[in-house]
């Protein structure tokens, strides 16, 4: 499955839940296409390929979907996640409801300043950095999101990759790279820049008609 | 110009100018390569399909790629942008200073709610909504990012499409997305989703070689 694809069968996912959250029992596909933001025909082009099959008048059942998404999607694992770095971003991020309903939990954050992580208004426990192994072992925590200060990104990067941590959220302007660990790709990296993305903006949007 | 190479070239920029702000005249193709996660190869590539020469030993004139990316780029237009939505990540981005370098200027906030618009300690200014359309013009915005909670994110969304704003950075679950006008998709819209961005780490870890 391409990364496409993938991006559009978690969406389909998250609308899922929240039609069946709503009392919702059948989907169309169009409502899918809706909530993922592509056409009715994507939509039931990625279940042909899945060989989901709807009722030719009912749409789909929302039971029958979720749990066959969550199949593909490798739910019912742990989906704990740690925050490396509570700065404002970091602290947003242990506030942030939107990770609730697709079952990702915030389990604590971790920063080397004892004014951070002794502060007893976290909404979730907050570690000093030397105690990272053992709670990710203890939780049994497999993703982080990094936002660290820029200039201490590469050393949150490298002690990460010495524990247990497979996939990593990365929202410092560093961008990190995976290494190849016995062939395989490790750990996964997605690297968000905000500043990156507002620049393609504005290089994009010069390109805008200007008939107006 | 494909969205990966302006991704580098943006990157690019990005590095050149931190390296002149700590005083260096010339970089290296590697150099380059490392700030942007690339190979040397793929820089004097991207340079090459630009027209851009360096000298054989002494590498690339800092000053001179500057401009020339800055042309590129579209640079020395107002990059103002503001910030729909001042909740926990809106603030956070309000003080974010990995925008500086970039020239990105965050020039102010709209919320509906008083008691966050009239909040003397806020960065910048923050307006209630009605006054949108005015500052958007008054400032010569044309970039806006959307940290509304989710189910704001529509009516937002209708509401800035009246302004002249061309390009959004939309933080908020629900996809937003651009619209034919006279032929031109307008506006811009970059889609950031952060519980999707997990989703899709953890659907990726599945497959890592479970060897260690």
């Amino acid at each position: 499955m391409n990364s496409d694809m993938l991006g559009r069968i978690t969406r389909y996912y998250r609308a899922l839940n929240r039609l069946r959250s709503i009392g919702l029992e059948k989907v169309f596909a169009h409502n899918l296409a809706d909530a993922a933001g592509v056409s009715a025909a994507i939509v039931r082009k990625d279940f042909s390929l899945l060989s989901i099959h709807g009722q030719k008048r009912g749409g789909y059942e929302i039971e029958e979907l979720i749990k066959k998404l969550a199949q593909i999607l490798g739910k019912g694992e742990s989906e704990n996640v740690i925050i490396i770095g509570c700065g404002r971003i970091g602290k947003a991020l242990m506030h942030y409801s939107g990770f609730e309903p697709d079952g990702i939990r915030v389990v604590a954050g971790f920063d080397s300043d004892p004014l951070v992580y002794a502060d007893a208004s976290n909404p979730i426990p907050v570690y000093p950095m030397s105690r990272l192994e053992e709670v990710v072992e203890a939780m049994n925590v497999k993703v982080a999101i990094i936002t660290v200060p820029e200039n201490a990104a590469a050393d949150c990067y490298s002690r990460l990759v010495e524990t247990n941590i497979e996939g990593i959220l990365n929202f410092t302007p560093v961008t990190l790279k995976s290494r190849n660990v016995n062939g395989s790709m490790r750990p996964v990296v997605h690297n968000i820049n905000i500043a990156l993305e507002l620049e393609q903006i504005f290089y994009e949007i010069q390109f805008l008609g200007k008939e107006d």
